[in-house]
Order: C-alpha cells, then sequence, then structure tokens
C-alpha cells in the first residue's frame, strides 16, 4: 500500500504502512482535523489555520526521514522499531483538546500528554495490542532510549516540525528552521541521540529560531490576550452550568461544563473519554457566537468581544508595584463602570514563559570529532552558556482598553 | 494609521486607509476568518484549510500593486477611486456562507453574489453611505469599466489571489501563478483592462494553471464525493426539519432548517441576513457531529461517514448508457441493503464543469504593439484557440462503495 | 563513504558512492563548474549563472529519487544498474564546451553528445572498464530500455532538472515544474518507462512550463541576438587566424581557431580531446575582452558591443518576402556605413526552433488504470492532440540598430 | 523609462529612472557580471556563482523599498536625494575585482572601496556632476545621515541583501534574513536612521543569520584554503613577474604582475583604472589553467591543485603552541618532499574573523516607545550584550595533505 498526502511544508509525505494508515483512517485521529495547531494565533497570523492532524503527520514524514539518516550511519534499527516510533509521533498529540491551552485550565483540567496515552492505550485494544512498542517508545520505557529522544526530546521531530510548519503557515520567515540539515546531523552514540559537531551552529540557530518564534508569534501580546479571555468565557459559563444556567452547547460541550473531572475520572469511566474525543474547535467556537446573546452580561459580553476580535490589551510588567498595579486595576474598573464582581473578567494578571531551551529537562548533546559527548550548555562560545537561552518568565496584566 | 499583516503568500500586507481597516476591523468581515476558501477540500489537502477573510486580504494587496502599476503607466486613478476598488475587492466574496456551494443548494438558496451586494448596502448606510463608488464598481455601473474589470473578470485580481493561495496551501505547485508578471503587464487602454503583447505566454500559463487546480484540486473525485455527501446531509436535515423531527443546531442552523428563503425574503426581512451572518462552517460541522447520534438512521449514518471522512466513492461517466447506471444503482442497493426511499442518498448522479477560460464570458483582450486589441481567443497559435480551454463539464456518479 | 552538497532547488544531495565520488572529483567533471548552464542567458535573467557541474549534479540527485521510486513500486534494479545509471546521467553533459551552442556552430564542429561518449570511453579506460555499463545505458544499447529512458528521453531526469533549475535561477516562476509529483507516477512497464493515468495533468503541465521557457527565455530575443554576435565573433576571429592574422588566446583558443576539426579527428588524435577538455568559459570570455582592441575592426567592434551589452536587435519574421528583408539589410547597411564585405556581420538571418515535444523523438507513454498503454500524443482531450505542443519554427533577422 | 529584470531573490526589480538605467548600461557597471559575489565559495557550494551585478542590482531594489518606507513613515526624502541614494548603492561595490578579497593582497594592493570611490568620481564626469550627490551620501559627507546609513552601516540594504542573496544561491537555509519585516522597522530619528523596538528580535535574528553565515559559509575552511591558494599561486606569479620569468597573461593580468601600485598610482595615472577595469574572474581562471603547465613547478604545481579542486587541508588554531605548529611544518616538509624555499607555500598560516557585530564601528540604534534612543548592545537581554555577537578571530594553518 502506498498512500501519498501533499503537504506544502514537506512536499510530499508517503505512507506505505498498512497500520498506520489504519491509524490514520480513524476517527480519534481524522478529529484532528477539526482542531487548529497555534489555537488562536490566527486572531493575528492570518494564515495560521494549519491543524493538529497537519503537524502530526508533518512530524511522522521527519520521523521517517530521521531513521532512514540513522539507518544510513550504521544504527540498526528493526521494521518493528520503525513502525513503532512512527506511530508513536503520529500520536504524541493525540491527547490535546481544542485551544488545548486554554481547555486544560478550565473545562478538561487533565494534562494532554496524559490524555494521548490513554488514547493511545484504547487504540492498542482495539488493534489487538499492535501499538504496545510505540507506547514504550512514548513512555520512554523502551530501552532504546534514542527513539523516545526521536519522540520528545529538545530535539525531536515534534519541536522541528511544528517550528517549520509555524513559520510557514504565519509567514514568519525568521523561525524558518533548517530541519534538513538538522536530520542530517542527528547520530546515535551509546544509545542516545546525539548531534555531530559540525551541527552545533545548526543547533544554535535552531534555538535562536524557537526563541524568535517565542517572542513574535506564541506569545504575542494579541495572542496571549484571546487565549486568556477565552478562558474567562469558559471559567464563566463553567460557572453558570454549576449554578443550573441554561447554556447552548453541544452534548460533548454540555459534558464538560457540567462535569469537573480529574484524571481518575477519564481512567475509570470510559464515557469520559468517549466525550473528550467527540469535542473540536466547532463546539467552543458556536458556543462562543451564541453566547454572544445570553443573558449573563458578562458572558455575552466577553463573547461578543472574543468573536468580533475586539481584545483586551496586554502589558508586560518590569518593575510595578503591587500597588500600582492594583491602580491600574480601579481605574480600569471607573472607566468601564464594572462591579467589584465583575472586574475580575476584565483585568487579569497572568504570567507566561518562553522555553527555549531548559537545563533541567534533557539536553542537547554534541558528539565531538575526538569521541567526546557533552552537553550544548557546556560547550563555550555557544549561545546556550551565555544564558540566553534559558526560559524566561514574563508577567503582564490583561485589560479592558478604555 | 498603518498595520502589516504577515502573508505567507505574500508576505506582508499593508493597510493605511482608515475606512479600510474599520471594515476589516467589521464583524461582518472577521466572520470570514471562520468561513473556509476551500470548504470539504481539506480532506484530500490537509494544508487547505485557509479562510476566506485571509484570501480577500491577499486580493485587496493585489488590487493595491495593480492600482500602483496602473497608475506608473499613466493611468490616472484618483484616492477615491483607488480607496473604492479596494473595498469592492475586499467584499468581493463578503456573501459567502460555510461551505458555500453546498450551501446554496440547500440550506440557503440565495447566490452568494447576491448576498454580498445586499451586505455591502447594509455596510454603506453604516458607514453613512461611504461604500456607495465600490459599490457601483463592484456592481459595474461606475463608467470606468476597468476598475469592475480587475474586481470581476477573466483576469481579477480575485482569480490572481486564490491560484496563487490554493497552490500554498494545498501544496500542488503546478498550480503556482505568476501573478507578478501578469499585474506587470496589465494596462488601460480605452478605459478597458488589456494585457500587453508580451504578456500572452504568462496568460496562458495561468489559464493552463487555473485548467490544472481544477482536474487536481477543485474537483478531485474525494473533494466531489464529500460536498455532494454535504448536500445530501443538508438535505436529510432540511426534510427532517420540515416534518417537525427535532434536531440539534445552533440558533442560526435552527432558522435556515425550518424556512425555505429566497432573495426576496433577504431583501424584505433584516433578520434574514442577520441570521445568515452568525453562520459559518463551526455551526454546520457542529451540527454533523450531534447529528451522527440522530433517530434518524439516513442522517446519522451520512453524518458519521463524513465525519470519520468515510466517503463515497465517485466515477465519472464517459459513455453509460442509461440503463447501465440503473444497474450499477441496484448493484449498489442490494449489496448495502438500502430501501426504494433510501437509494436516493447512497446513490447519487450529478455533473461538475471547469471554468478555465469562457468565451461567452468578458473576455481577456490583448493589445498588441501597434496598438490592435483582441481577444486571445482570437489570436492564432494560443492555446485557447486549440479549443482546449473551454469549459468541460463532466457527469459523474457518486455511491456508497460495498 | 557520505557527501552532502547544498542545492538551493532540491534541498541537500547526498553522494554516497566511492566511485560517483571519484567521478565527481576528476578534473574532467570538475571543469563543468566554468561553463554555465544557461550560456549568454545571463545577459537577461542576471541570475542565469548556474553551471553544467550543478546542472548534472541536480539530475544526478532526482535519478537517484527516480530509483527508489521504481524500485518502491517492485521493479527491481540491481546496485549495479543503479550505480551506472547514475553515472550516465551524471556524465551525459560532460561533452559540453563552453557557450555549447555557438561553439558547435564555429571553433568545435563536433556534437557535444559525441564528445560525451568519447570523454566517457576515454574515463572507462582509466576506470578500467567499471563505467561500461553507464555507457550502455547513456547509448542506449543496455537491454533495460527504461534505464536509457530515465537518461535520454521526452522525461528524463535531465530535462525534469534543468526546467527546475533554470526556472529556479532565472526567476521565471512560470517555468516551476511539479518534478518531486512526476517522480512519483513514473512507473515500468513492460521495461519501458511509462507514466501512470493519473500523472496525464503533470505531464501536460510539465510540457506547457517547457513551452514557456522556449518563448521566455531560451528564446528570448536578446539571448538569441548575444548568441548569434558570439557566433559571429568566433566566425570572423576563425577567419582571421586562417588567414595568419595573430591574435590573443589562451593555448586551447588558439588549437581551436587554428584547426577545423571532425568527430574522427577527435577519435584519431588524443590531443583534441585533451585541449578541448581545457576550454571553458573563460577562455571565450578573456578572448573576447582583449579582442576589443584587435587591428581587425569588425572584430574588435563586434567585441566590444557583446562585452557591454550593446546587443543586436532581433525581429521574428512573419510573412516578409524576401525583398523586403533585402531592403531591410540596404537600410542597416547605409545607416551604419558598411562595406558589403562587413554587412553579413551585422545583418543575419537565422531560424530558431522550440521543441516542446516531437512526435517523431521517442514518446511519452501512459500507463492506464485497465493496463492500456498509449502515447500522450494519442490520448484525447490533451493539450498535446491539439497540435499545439509540436516544435515551432520561428525565422528571424539580428542586426545592427541605429 | 521603465525595465522590469527578473530576480529569484526579490521577484521583480524595477528600474524607472533615465540616470540610474545609463550607469546600468555602462561598461564599468556590466563589468560586474563578470565578478562572483562570493569568489571561490563555489568550491562548496555549486550554486554560489551569482554576480557582483546581480546583488548590486538587489541592493538598489532594497533602498528604493526603504525610500518608500521612510516616506511612508512621514520622512520628506526629495526626487534628487532618492536618485542618489540608488546610485550610491547601485555603485558601491563598483571598485571589487576578482576575488576581491585575494587580489587585494596581492596583484592589487588597493582597497576596493578606494577604487569604488574613484571609479564613482570618473563617472561623474563623464555624466557632467550628476553623480555629485550620490557621492557625498557614499562617503557620508552630505548632511542627511540617514541615507549614508542605507548605504553603509551596520544594517545597510548592502548587508540585507547579501545575506538573502548568498543564503538563496548557496541553498543555506539557516542565513535566511526577514529582510522585508526590517525594512518596515526602519525610520528616521534626529536624522539617523534608527529601528522601532519591536524590531529588536527581527535584529537579533539578522546578526545571528550573519553569524552563522561567517561560520558556515564565508569562513568554511575549504573557502578559506582556496582563497588561501589562489593569493599564494597570485603572490608566486608576481614574483615570477618581477624575476622576468614569461607568464602567459591577458594584457590586464600582465599590467599587474608587472607593476607594484599604491593608491596615488591609480589616483595619478589613467592608465591603472583603465587597466583594473578590464579585469575580472575569466583574467585569472584563464591564467591559473595556463598556468598549470608552466616550467616554475610550484606554480603549476598549485594551480593544477587549485583547478582541479584537489585543495589544501585547514585546521583551527587553539591553544597549539608555536613549537607544536612548526613541528606540524615539518612533517609536512618531510612527507611531500620539499625544499625550505618551497615550503612557504605549501604550509601557510593566517587569521580570519567575523564580524557580525562590531561595536567600535558605527552602532545599530533602537528606537524605544517613550522616544528613547539606545545603541543595541545596551539593551538589556539581547544575544548582543552576552559578548557573543563582538568579532571572533581565529587563527589557522593550510597545508598540503598528504
Amino acid at each position: 500500500m502506498r498512500k501519498i498526502i501533499n503537504d506544502p511544508v514537506h512536499g510530499f509525505i508517503t505512507i506505505d504502512d498498512e497500520l498506520i494508515y489504519s491509524i490514520i483512517s480513524h476517527p480519534y485521529y481524522q478529529r484532528l482535523r477539526r482542531i487548529k495547531q497555534m489555537a488562536l494565533a490566527y486572531l493575528v497570523y492570518p494564515g495560521a489555520v494549519h491543524t493538529r492532524l497537519h503537524h502530526s503527520l508533518g512530524a511522522l514524514h521527519l520521523m521517517q526521514k530521521a531513521i532512514e539518516e540513522l539507518r544510513h550511519k550504521g544504527t540498526s534499527i528493526s521494521t518493528e522499531e520503525s513502525q513503532a516510533a512512527r506511530i508513536a509521533i503520529l500520536l504524541h498529540d493525540i491527547g490535546h483538546g481544542p485551544f488545548s491551552h486554554a481547555l486544560e485550565h478550565t473545562l478538561v483540567d487533565v494534562h494532554h500528554e496524559d490524555l494521548s496515552l490513554l488514547i493511545m492505550q484504547k487504540l492498542n485494544e482495539e488493534y489487538n495490542g499492535q501499538l504496545q512498542l510505540a507506547i514504550d517508545i512514548f513512555t520512554g520505557t523502551y530501552e532504546r532510549t534514542f527513539l523516545h529522544q526521536l519522540v520528545s526530546s529538545q530535539l525531536d521531530v515534534d519541536r522541528l516540525d511544528y517550528l517549520a510548519r509555524d513559520s510557514f503557515f504565519t509567514g514568519v520567515s525568521e523561525g524558518v528552521v533548517g530541519y534538513e540539515r538538522i536530520l542530517k546531523m542527528l547520530t546515535v552514540y551509546n544509545g542516545e541521540l546525539v548531534v555531530e559537531e559540525k551541527g552545533i551552529h545548526s543547533i544554535e540557530k535552531f534555538l535562536i529560531s524557537r526563541r524568535f518564534m517565542y517572542w513574535q508569534v506564541y506569545l504575542h501580546k494579541t495572542v496571549l490576550s484571546s487565549e486568556l479571555m477565552l478562558v474567562t468565557i469558559l471559567k464563566r459559563a463553567k460557572l453558570l452550568a454549576q449554578n443550573q444556567v441554561a447554556l447552548f452547547g453541544t452534548p460533548a460541550m454540555q459534558f464538560f461544563l457540567q462535569h469537573q473531572l480529574s484524571l481518575k475520572d477519564f481512567q475509570h469511566d470510559q464515557n469520559c473519554l468517549q466525550q473528550f474525543l467527540l469535542l473540536d474547535d466547532n463546539d467552543v467556537i458556536s458556543c462562543i457566537k451564541v453566547w454572544m446573546t445570553h443573558s449573563d452580561k458578562v458572558l455575552s459580553d466577553l463573547c461578543q468581544r472574543l468573536n468580533n476580535r475586539h481584545l483586551f490589551k496586554v502589558k508586560f510588567l518590569t518593575d510595578e508595584t503591587a500597588s500600582e498595579i492594583l491602580d491600574w486595576k480601579r481605574q480600569v474598573q471607573q472607566s468601564a463602570h464594572l462591579s467589584d464582581e465583575d472586574i475580575p473578567y476584565y483585568f487579569m494578571q497572568d504570567a507566561t514563559a518562553s522555553n527555549t531551551y531548559n537545563e533541567g529537562d534533557e539536553q542537547i548533546n554534541i558528539l565531538f570529532k575526538n569521541g567526546d559527548v557533552k552537553t550544548i550548555s557546556s560547550v563555550d562560545g555557544t549561545l546556550i552558556t551565555a544564558g540566553l537561552l534559558v526560559p524566561v518568565k514574563k508577567h503582564y496584566i490583561c485589560y479592558l482598553r478604555n
């Protein structure tokens, strides 16, 4: 069997494995067509409407390339391992809900990685255990570490694809990653994924591109604002639902508005996952549109603003004192004639962090020609040693502009 | 004022006109963010999820370029005309509903161009008549014909943008159009938009690219199948609604399921347009998902199939006789155990046409160095004179595969 | 072994065969770095300075892709055959001299394909017969025809690469070819290279792109003019040399100015080929620059004009009569005060032909799903059956503009 | 008047100024067609054969864009200033000889910027003073500093074009610069060119791309090696010429082999510049090819090696002691049986420096929203403050590999 999919980012993606094609055709996977990779970022970058399905197909393609490269360099990878690594990357994001970041803090308070694992296990049952090795690679329990590292590490094909893809669809050329070159620099050493010495500059460039994308795109003020507004809307809706106020919603939305669920609930009650797998961007957006005329003033007002792109202002904090912020809040409250009860929906404080390179996490390792392996943060003269690529946390306020 | 929008297709789009920016910010226009330019084509080309908003912004950009070029060549275009032409192209698709082609044959039986005009008129009232010239250009009543031709003709900036954009997002490189070169070849002669002689090959290339996109993308069998399935679903839902069967739906969906409206209704009853302006892709997809569990077997079955991408098969007819087709239909009916009542939902016959170049419509005119103007279809030795670029109608059947 | 070469057209080209890398490193092959693929076309398209070496590396890359594809589809291709096919394409242009078209009509009156074969045979000796299979594939004597067809046919990887490359470097986007898709549509049937039915539109698009490149680039009037001027210069220089007039020149140039050689001479006298292999663009351009001050007025004048890009005018003839052309010639002669002896250097008549698709040559064959194989020119409804893609011959005059 | 030039990097370049078009048509400018922008880098990156003419046309295009942007933002720039700034950038590299870096250390010991000025002055005479303002802008004597800064500063359109262009033609995607965005961030403040605050990340990205290009391309070991070999060849040839040994050469090459000239000589003797303007890549490469059979063993050996791409090895020095290097040298001498006289031609030591951002030079200034202007190196948290973007000097040896 052989299916070819057009991808404007990578050219053509070839699927030549029956099991993989069957998983792609599964409703659980097809659901990812209806979830945007970059959530509400399209409110700033109109091209950023690509889906999680598209991203994971792209990551699958890069996994295929990476395996080819590693085999070329003498690392033996069996047909089973190759298939399993590809399934693992294909399904690594299967647990994402719509507007995942916003959702995880409101409607479905479970981490998407946990849900990915649950769904993979469910599929594994359906496929009579054929996904077991993929699951072991995904969870990192399989002995050959580099396979897990290809799926999830500082330099996995997930990141390589999403940076390339997000740059492509936003049109932010600064985020372009030389992923082809990076793939060619990967090799396996003592069972670990490492980068050849001559690839150091490419890695730096990759990390700088990530950093750029964080500040220019992922943490763009307008993106932060719209996502925080969505969080606020969902919180308000949930509160109303708890108070038995009637709310329009698809059955799946109703389910999550009315139940506060933990991972345990998902593990023990099949219906939770079943409902979750029916949820996508369309449910959320449809509700917001209908809620624009809800009798609850806060809910309808916020929904109108988000739907019509009349967004709150975001201001990054530098050295403002708590009392200055309080003053600010009061000013917003007064000029918009907001009650004490409502002001939390119109003046919010939050923090966000870029995660360009997290030393605490697994490291990127460089293999030198003389056989030495060093973490990139211990190589002199790189941008990382300068301490600039560490996560940066930014505090900000988000509020109704007058 | 000056806003810059990232567009992966054209680079940066600059908005430097207050009125235009205000229209872009209007909820009616923002609604186009929620309507995919290529409807269900993303079921074949996963990247084809770009929106009508994105396309019309791109067309606006090309209009700006075209006006610059024409002015450079000595055609005087006033500030008012320039603004009006840009507004006309910005709003040329404002009347599109979700999955427009499918919708126009089922839920909302009114042509989208008529709705575009209605919405433009409504906006014109809101803006105190500032859109009148734009409307005149759009409808072709303004005396300077070339401005209308830039908005709507065989070689308008609408086509230039959507071919470029659809190629880009599908990844079908064969559809790439040298729109920059074409813009540079445009000029105005006797008040009409014409192409300089040396641009003939670029025009041919443009028409060939359109032809290619028709066969490879717009009329791809899987795209035809999914759109016909959507038509069928909406027809069934409408039938059920007429028979007072309860159906999940957003209020806007409910409205159109329950009323059969003509253009006159839209013209006389404000509420029709108001409801229409609340409708987008999310309403349709949300309904289809919920209807997957509807008690009506035909509806739920079709919705499950479309949602999970288990699509009907399409076969183009060549010289099959009516009785052969009937045999085929019977075979489908038998193997799927379908009643006489249900078979029309599982075996359909339809026709589709490519419209590469329609001689009957307005022509592309070529200006020769000696001052002659000829329609491209009268120029010897071009691909058009060979009769290959005329519309081609294809009949096909679309049916449940066994 | 494994070498990676950056190619802006195809991304990365990988060389993983010792013999192939050795041939690439050979001075005969390295010489192609100094010969521009598109001769003087850079006088119109400043980016068109890419070399024959770059093109043949690109063709090598596409050959590797094609072999991968065919193997994937079940055609067995041995390691030896794969290596040989790659060597054949790598060396298919090795016999090109500088400004090949101009040179073959003046300095070196031998067809470049004959020289390619001679050089391949010479290399075969050096490599102890390791190139024999490559030579057999190149000449078409090897029994598996499809391998020869990949090297040289209407749809060979040579054409696929040069169209893509020439489009890229000229910036003429209309020439862009979907070569990736075409490669995926190739298959072997009864030992012959055929295209799967669903590839018909891609083939059409490919032929249209070639047609476009012919008219827009390869046969651009300014390109024709500069090449004809170069022919004229070389003829004049050769005439002077035959008359024992001293001329500056590198030893290789001197050799070819002073000898009129046939293929036989090359076959029997090693020195001919040896001198030829020392000749490249630099020799020709250096001479032209020095000849700008030669005492022969015709030579120096033509060299100044070409070097400084003061080119003759080209006019395509339509239905001009012989006497009209004669009048034209007289007019040029009078206004430029040219003698009867000199006028042939300032008024020339020639013809040129596009070769988009030559039915007489080997055909492109389409494999239909039902197993039929038809030549594309016998498939109804294609652009080829309309008779538009046949070679077109154009007559033109090229003359000193007043 | 209006000429359009295809540029694969920027799309179309429009020339709409008679004087500028006349300068472009001048033989002095056309000569830049015959000088490669990246000298011998094509020995590593086969696509890097673009010319200085192509680069300066690209820089002209970006200057046009920059002027448009600044005018849009309210900076008044007169027609004369616009024309002059464009001429200044068009001619900024006119003084480059072939393989400029190598040449300036051997054949023509004068800095190319001094020659650019001389040639501009010569053209100014020919054009009756019409280039005076361009010259004043070029030299920085014109009062409106920002115009000079567009031509020559840390963020001039020269750098923007060459980074974009060199990335494009080498295929090194990591060097891609978001020049469109940078142009949009430029503004004039107190007569100086500054970057708007929101452009900081783009500037960082630009500097990182330059850094990347330095290490990956401009200072690639093989490039360093080939250029040092060329320096050595030219030195040897010059030595031979001084000793009256006969050498093949075009008249221009002969002139520079036989004379050791200073800037003063160029200023006082017209013939020096005249000869220089006849020199280009072709002269140098033709000589090297002919010298491959020269009786001087060192010259012929080095020429064969360079021409056939049998290059010396380059090794960057870290903490090697002088005596270790001496040992190395001896080893090379012994294994290659070289005399004490010849060893300097086969074992060389040199240094090279990247110039990503030179604080000593003019700075990049950032304009903050509050009206502050700070140099980028004083902005906290940027990559520059980390001291990583300062020039890095690397010492290396370059020697015959065994």
